[in-house]
């Protein structure tokens, strides 16, 4: 086993610490975010630290690092310049062109057209989605701060649409993402599939756990 | 398929709503939050809202919904008393255990002996681990901020400890989590195994995506 403290992981080399502390918190979902500014110019980006943060009213939040000459900063200016941006879900035969979206591409040359993906727009929605993505959702942004203690932006998104095939949709609603195709992501580079696995009823104290499948 | 407004969302059954909007955002992490009061008793409470904040600082962030009667509200008040938590793996043979730790529990009900796992304390370090789990990790709460949005918390905490099998850590640093037996989780149920995946070199403009494995 290794043991690291804080004062351990303030010294490892950088490179090594960035993969460490990316990895070690766990499996995270893998997701393009779409963006276009006032002109249209589109911007796609693969993001994986997006966390649920409510279901009435149905938010998402973003964590976005404003590398100066990065793509999340392109995708930042664009969710501030036209107030959407989009979520759409990935294939595993789609990562390697997914992972190739996070390449410092400058402004003016789209992620969609350089790494294989199609814009698709939706209505007057101003933020592209991607063509043919089992999970597409379209968000409205609901809240931005700068953390203060890192300086990383705090994105809040109201989901404004949700495009998903009828059958991996439960009857309860539950969604069956392992039947959409959709990959998890871990640390900075990997993209993995993921088993059925198993589902448990709601849990009470009296009761001992109890599969649904 | 399914396409859902904002309207059509907020509209839809309290259940189902819950059930989608929390399942369709992706993979999420499956941790559980090992806890203890300023009288160590202790609490242990499964989490999916957690992600990467920053690796220098090493920050994770956490969004708990404070739910008057629920673990996650044990969580809250512990975390704000003793200033640290702990987050730790499991394996899907324990993800029966693990979500039963989501049941409404009094306050004097510790979740580590009325499910089954084992709380370990490291040093002086004042919330307890799962004894035995692959990676734990150590936290102490950095910021702590309620969303104005709709009341839920934002925690985040500094990584104060790693401790991590030696063999399951790339000579890079990053995490073979498949390796580590930690499990996937969707929606507010479903608990996943995850396949070794697909790992990518460093994205760059001018050169196309290239495995590294």
């Amino acid at each position: 086993m290794h043991k690291w403290t804080r004062t351990d992981i303030e010294a490892m080399d950088k490179r090594f610490r960035g993969n460490l502390i990316n990895g070690i918190a766990g499996f995270k979902p893998a997701l393009l975010v779409g963006t276009a500014d006032a002109q249209r110019q589109t911007n796609l980006a693969v993001f994986s630290n997006v966390f649920h943060v409510g279901a009435a009213p149905a938010l998402i939040g973003m964590i976005v690092r404003p590398d100066p000459e990065g793509t999340e900063r392109h995708t930042l200016d664009n969710i501030r310049a036209t107030g959407v941006y989009t979520l759409n879900h990935f294939t595993l035969a789609q990562a390697a062109n997914a992972h190739q979206t996070s390449a410092r591409y400058p402004r003016n040359r789209s992620e969609f057209s350089a790494t294989g993906f199609e814009a698709e727009w939706q209505g007057d929605f101003a933020a592209p989605f991607v063509a043919g993505a089992a999970i597409q959702l379209g968000l409205s942004l609901a809240e931005h701060q700068e953390l203060a203690i890192n300086n990383t932006h705090l994105i809040i998104g109201r989901v404004e649409s949700v495009t998903v095939p009828a059958e991996v949709v439960r009857d309860d609603g539950s969604v069956n993402l392992v039947g959409a195709g959709s990959v998890a992501t871990t640390g900075l580079d990997s993209y993995h599939n993921v088993d059925p696995g198993e589902r448990f009823a709601y849990a009470k104290p009296e009761q001992p756990p109890r599969r649904l499948n």
